[in-house]
């Protein structure tokens, strides 16, 4: 039986802000990429995040960030390898804490926003990502874009590699996302979106913008959670990966 | 034999700026104080201290703070006790991904500044410091001022109580500081300061800014390393302890 | 004819979060509280608001807090004066940059949070408040509660003090404000705000929790701006002064 | 007669910590680049910075940078042109309050670290920080490298462009400098630096890493104030230039 792996961003607030509904959204993922206070996610709320995850059985993931809360991790920023490896590090072991005092672990690691985007052809920094990874717990799986860097080096340093997709995404013929800001490149329609879940967690393969179906491996499919309607989306996805028969659980 | 451990403020750097000696220090030291990011403390200098440390045998502390790096945790602050937790813990956890990586240990906890102040008499901070202690790891001992609410919760909550003397510090009749700004409530006189040290740890007593000698009891000794002769001043504090036949080694 | 300002906290949100609608927000009150980074308020954010506020002839506020983005400006803080009057000073000279590119100026002043409600009682504190606010501009009105040391301060120093009244929160027999939480201390009917708006500006009164009349003298009134339905109440509040024959404009 | 200018950056501390020694460099400079917060520099350092600068008639700018606390603004970052804008704008205003308050203003603009370096190629980089300045007082010079794109734009704009030299940097044959890293990239002889600030100002050329003679016109030489010996390197400097005739005196 197939199986697939729903993740979100979670506990993307700071203090009185809130963003993500996380409530709800634990609802239907399996596994929870929670901030940890370099984009997002002040203590408190990590801690709560972490329990709600434990009570519903949602994996827990280190969502790690350039140090960036003005900008929300989405600012590209050239951080040398050391520091960026220890913020790594830091950041794992922040969330750590609040895990296991929910009677749960961090589970694997998945870089957040700019740091995401940098990784997939940055050698330099994906070493240093997979670095801060190993220095925290070398048994921890890193969740990215397949053919990235950081899974290639994540595979190289016996770390687990695990591979993503996006559900509302379009994509090249090579595989690859087409770039946000070209026409087209996020779906809107909701019933597409689920439609490419189920045809991805099945056969392995999207229809990719130009009609072509092309092959994408992903033992997980990425979810956003701060949109509009993301929760009703989401939970539509899940019922519909398990009407096709696709068992939906955490890769972890 | 008596014995004593010496304790000191390590890592207080942030970035481009440094504070204090941590190299020559932790060759004198048992028991570093490492800021963890709140008051001080990249993580870059977190993970090169916790290696310094752990390869000198010194042990690691985490030295929980406010989250204040602008007025250097010495700003007291009004935090709601479920934040206080979530930051303490947050705070150890981050640390304790550095201490391990090391071969190391987060050993203890000691609070910083104006929160160190504060929890002496505020019984919901100190309370709020210590769930975050048993949030983090409820084997970790808590390192304050004798008497204090924080020593007091501490050991009510099951963990080991550790209280502290300064010998740089004047003392009144009933054995607690004589506040700083009151005149002669530092002692400058880096003789005074060893002699005091010496009599602190042989008879568990202090000579009291009035001449009275009064009880003080304490396992470790607080050096400041942030002062000019800071460093030469412990190492002649940790020789006359020595010579005087006390052993000087951590509490942990 | 009488009149009366209406203000509201805006520019609240702090990089990707959002707090307050402001551009609706804008559309009704007199006077706009603008975050200028401390407690929230990212750089775009400050520019934005300035830039509606002028179009729409609303007058620009500094509100200016402790430093503190992790708690919203809500936990008080000790904060030495000479480093509180320089952070006032700071964040009002900041929003300046950007009332100026919209053709406006800053008009006035008011604190934040934990720090408003500081300086009603701690003198030391609504000293280095005022300072802040001559270093930066002595031609500044300071907006806050009647009675407070605050308001005290500025017209001794030459400043005109401009005090204000809640619509939304229960009075005591003395005209202060009955504190949160504390029964009923906030008003939820959206009618009552209404009325008790409506006498506030004609009689400059309010009917007390107890049932008794007493005086307020406010030149403004403070709606908030950050709770559901918040924009439709203020719409209302204002239609009613207009409608009973108070007009409705900035007091600067 | 030949004039020149002599800018170092200044109030690069942050709280507890400190790093140029400013009371002596403000004795020797001729222009001050301030911190104004994103990298360096809290409110009462900048204040301070600017009452002495006043005082000694040191023209004051404002040294912006990426908001980068943690990496002193040495990490370059992919900062959107509308948030870098507001940014510069920010800093320009914060610093200005401080500027009046001492009777001085704000009176260049010299971008810091990483973004001084961007602006030198990245053309959108460079017309948000322009805009910036533009935003602020489009009165106000621009300091910055010689052919910098930067420069280029702050002239289009309208924008007086200064270009500076750095006395002890080698330069290539095309008169730009070479990178840091590459084997004698910095002048470490003094005397070398001494006599190069002087050829620089006298005759508008310097002496290329490969021999050969290159113009580089530079109304500012830059000095640095955070290495050691620093203040007595800037002393020398500025008494050659006026043995040999130059007068040292601030651009604006």
């Amino acid at each position: 039986m197939t199986s697939i792996d729903l993740n979100a961003d979670l506990g993307e607030g700071f203090g009185r802000w809130r963003l993500t509904d996380d409530e709800r959204l634990l609802s239907v993922v399996t596994s929870a990429n929670v901030a940890c206070g370099y984009h997002a996610g002040d203590a408190a709320t990590m801690r709560r995040v972490c329990e709600l995850a434990a009570e519903r059985g949602v994996t827990i993931g280190a969502q790690v960030s350039y140090r960036d809360l003005a900008g929300f991790g989405r600012r590209a920023m050239d951080v040398p390898p050391a520091e960026l490896t220890a913020e790594v590090a830091y950041q794992i072991g922040a969330l750590e804490v609040f895990a296991r005092a929910a009677g749960a672990r961090v589970a694997y690691v998945k870089p957040h926003g700019a740091l995401y985007n940098r990784v997939v052809h940055d050698e330099e920094q994906a070493r240093a990502v997979i670095d801060g990874v190993l220095l925290a717990d070398d048994t921890l799986p890193v969740l990215g874009l397949p053919g990235s860097r950081l899974l290639e080096l994540a595979a190289k340093a016996g770390l687990t590699d695990v591979s993503e997709a996006f559900a509302d995404r379009a994509y090249t013929d090579e595989g690859t996302l087409v770039p946000r800001g070209h026409e087209g490149a996020v779906l809107t329609d909701p019933e597409a979106v689920v439609e490419r879940s189920v045809t991805l967690a099945r056969s392995g393969t999207v229809t990719a913008h130009s009609g072509a179906r092309v092959g994408v491996h992903a033992r997980s499919l990425c979810l956003h959670g701060d949109t509009p309607g993301a929760v009703e989306l989401a939970r539509r996805v899940r019922e519909r990966l398990e009407r096709a028969g696709v068992r939906v659980e955490s890769f972890a």
